[in-house]
């Protein structure tokens, strides 16, 4: 599946952790927006779409939450909870996040500004998207 | 003095709350860097230095913390504690942030990557480069 889940260079010293995104770097797009998910309430699933070209990077900058992802081929579930862990997530992967705590700040580093357009929100039709693509 | 402190819109429904900082809407500059403090030690002072040419979008994300900023001219204290709150920090503003709280994650995007020759961390330094610029 076209994900990576990877460590961040923490730099820590006497006064605290500090964690750096940088296009070119570890961000391998140039980031257009930047969007964090807070305050999600107790039991909430949220996600349920793909994008046909938006590429993120995500990171549990606090506390944490579960991610559900499928790519049509296969699924992948795992905790973020660790604010030295970035996922990245190519184009065409369904996603679901659920499970968030109470003190959950998920951040999103994506190569796009938002674009109705872009999104799947049908898994069906993700799903027929997926079967006329080439495999890999 | 070259800053601002703005409010950012909240995205909320029965889910959760969502914002968004996105290039040449609110954030007024290409996002090179996207940075993040955390675990910051109690007592900690950090910060002593000013930047020729960057500029910061500033967030606390979750938590709190207090900023001082200086423009040579004159001081503002401030306190961030609300992630629908967006501070803006144009070039040549001497900055230290202190009182964080225990679960303080402050988010800064930045317009540049990291460059050493871009800080200046001496405040006598930062005052009479201040006191060469025209006045506004």
């Amino acid at each position: 599946m076209d994900i990576r889940l990877f460590p961040l260079q923490k730099h820590g010293d006497d006064r605290g952790s500090l964690i750096a995104l940088e296009e070119g770097r570890n961000v391998p797009f140039t980031v257009r927006r930047v969007y964090y998910l807070f305050e999600t309430k107790p039991g909430v699933r949220r996600g349920f779409h793909a994008h046909r070209d938006l590429k993120q990077l995500v990171v549990a900058v606090r506390g944490s939450c579960r991610f559900l992802l499928d790519d049509g081929r296969e699924q992948i579930e795992l905790l973020l909870d660790n604010p030295a862990q970035g996922l990245l997530v190519e184009s065409m992967i369904w996603r679901e996040m659920y499970d968030f705590s109470e003190d959950c700040v998920l951040m999103v580093l994506a190569s796009a500004l938002y674009d109705e357009s872009d999104y799947i929100r049908d898994k069906a039709q993700f799903m027929a998207l997926v079967e006329q693509e080439p495999q890999a």
